[in-house]
Parts: structure tokens; C-alpha cells; sequence
């Protein structure tokens, strides 16, 4: 039996958490002495997130979701369906990152960055999704099986959920969707909960001390 | 023969020079009458870099980069090289970024991030690809072969060194490589020069107007 990727992230979501998303999607049980890991020369650019797994010390969080993704077959079936992929990956990584970002604002700038993500996600990335569903009338983004897009994408939905309860009211194909993906990417108690106090002084203590 | 691949962004370098780079390095020439499209339907997340290719409207640099590099064997033979590949090329775009915004700082701020640059080149990325030539004794960081990692760092070299022309001195390693590179990626005329005031005043008026 393979050993179990070993994940090194302080203990809140940041860039991790979609890697630990897409594990759980491919049924990948991670290692419960999974650590926080910010010294040596195990961290090729003195950065996390940082994963053991098959021998690599991966970091970088594209390239780790890459692996994992093309291994576990959720990368599409040919180089057009992984381009596809690909491309709304990265669309919806952009829209991830202010979620990301945002414990990090200063308290006066949170509640008009909320504004801000969520004209982004209605105006500029939802509309793409939720047409490339209409369209074709399947279940998944792309070649009609779940993919590395469908994991990021409802990660993303999820999360935005939580601060913007009615963020798909205009999306009716999104909503089908987010419960079809659910269901099959449900990641269980790998999840982090939303960063609290503790999560973000961690965060700045270890990063900008 | 199949069409040239048509690119949209400004006359500049900005996010599109890798992919002239990476196509350069693939032999591929471009459609001279490449264009700026900002408007219509065409833009999936209404963003350029946009990449007319094979029939497909590619937007999202990473993509339109693994695209190319795949199509045209700049990817590694297997998933471990393809790994290896996407993490140099992630923290060298990383170091890229850097650069791409540097001329849209305040006049004031840009010498300090010269400064930051420098130090992130010389403590953070270059170490890493030094040890790795030094490490295997061969020409290329990957495979013993040209891929995109290769192409990526010597971009991000050659404009680190119009700012800072020594940033290569404690590096033998590069230094040779650079040169070795250079031979085989040269690209030619569809390089763009550094940005200057106009290019920075297009990118404002279009994208902050």
C-alpha cells in the first residue's frame, strides 16, 4: 500500500484546502500526522503548501493539484478536455484567491471586498459556468465526468456561500450542479473550518513576524 | 497547414510574453496580424492574454502555456517529469510576476522592489535551479531535454538582467545554461522590448480607465 500524502500547512484552509478537496475526491486518505513544516531545506522555495507523496516533495499549490489530478483521472481524457480543465481552473482559482486573501484585510476593507467577490463571481466567472452547463446538459464542466474544475468550482461555491448566502440564485444550473458535485466530491472531515482569529494571528505570526 | 496562432493583448510584454517565448521556442510562428480584442463574447473571463489556436479561444496564461508545451513536447516524457516542470516553471513564474508589475508602481516604490527582486532571485529561485544543473550535470533542468521550465527561467533571467546586469555572478551553473538557452529558445523578432511609459499608459487606459 502506497503511504499516505503527508500535508504541511499551518492547520486552517488558505492554498491548501483545495488540495485537500481534491483528494478527497479521489478517495485519498491523507496522513493523520499530517504537520506544519516551515524549516530546512524540505521546502524547495521556502514556501508551503508543501505535500509529501509518492517519494516527491511537491509544493507550489498548481502543481500539487496537477499531480494528484492527472493521477487520479480528473484531468480529462485527452490534451482538449485537460486544456478545458485547465483554463476553468485557473478562471476559478482567481476568484478563490480574494477568498484566500480576504482574513487577511484590514477589518474596515472586508465588507467591501465581500462586495467586490461577489460581483466577480456573478458578473464575471458563474455566467461562464453556468452557460457550459446549459449547453451541453450534462453534470460536470467537461467530458461528462467529475474533474479537477468540478472540485475547484464548488469548493469556491461553498466558500462564497458562507459569506454570501444567495450567491446562485441567478444560477439555476449551478445549483443543480453544486448538489450533484456534493455528492460526489464530498470530502468529509478532511474539510477546515471557515479562518477565525487564531487561523489568521498563525498565519502572520509565521509568515510576517 | 494549420492557421498561426493569433494573439490578443497590448503591444507589450506583460502576461503574453512567456507564451511568445514558449512558441518561440516550439518553432511556431505567430499571425502577423495579431491584434488587441478586448470586447464581444470572445473572452471567457473577459481577461486577456487571449490565444487563438487550433480552433480554441485560450485564455489564462498558465493554460495557454501548458498547451502549447504539451502539444509540442516541452512538458517531460512522464508525470514525474511533467511534475518536476510545473513546480520550477510555478515559482519561476512566481519571480516572473515581480516583473510584470514592477512598471506599474509608483516611481517611488519601483528602485525598492528592484531591491526585493534581487534578493528573491538571489536567496529564494536561483539557489534551487543551480543545484539542480549542478546536481545532474546536464544542460537542462529536466529530462536532459528543452522544456517550458527552461524557457520560463531564461525569460525571467534575461529581464532581471536589464535591471540588475550581475544577478547571475554567483551562478555558474545558470550562467553557462543561460547561454546554452539562449541558443536554443532564442526568440528572435517577436521578443517586445521593455515596457516603457506608452505601454504603461495603454495598459492603464485600458484595463484601470
Amino acid at each position: 500500500m502506497a503511504a499516505r500524502p503527508k500535508l504541511h500547512y499551518p492547520n486552517g484552509r488558505g492554498r491548501m484546502e483545495s488540495v485537500r478537496w481534491v483528494l478527497a475526491a479521489a478517495g485519498v486518505e491523507i496522513s493523520s500526522n499530517s504537520e506544519f513544516l516551515f524549516s530546512g531545506n524540505h521546502l524547495l522555495f521556502q514556501q508551503v503548501p508543501m505535500v509529501e507523496i509518492d517519494g516527491m516533495k511537491l509544493v507550489q499549490t498548481r502543481c500539487i493539484l496537477h499531480y494528484i489530478a492527472e493521477k487520479h483521472h480528473l484531468f480529462g481524457k485527452d490534451l482538449k478536455e485537460r486544456t478545458l480543465i485547465d483554463m476553468y481552473v485557473e478562471g476559478t482559482l482567481d476568484l478563490l484567491e480574494l477568498l484566500i486573501m480576504h482574513p487577511f484585510l484590514k477589518p474596515e476593507d472586508q465588507q467591501k471586498e465581500v462586495v467586490n467577490m461577489a460581483q466577480k463571481a456573478i458578473i464575471r466567472y458563474f455566467p461562464v459556468f453556468e452557460k457550459v452547463l446549459r449547453n451541453h446538459g450534462q453534470n460536470f464542466l467537461v467530458g461528462n465526468q467529475l474533474s479537477l474544475a468540478d472540485v475547484i468550482l464548488l469548493q469556491t461555491i461553498l466558500a462564497l456561500e458562507e459569506k454570501i448566502p444567495n450567491i446562485l440564485s441567478a444560477f439555476p444550473f449551478l445549483q443543480v450542479n453544486r448538489m450533484v458535485y456534493w455528492k460526489t466530491a464530498e470530502p468529509g472531515s478532511k474539510k477546515k473550518p471557515p479562518p477565525d482569529e487564531i487561523y489568521v494571528r498563525t498565519v502572520y505570526n509565521i509568515f510576517m513576524p
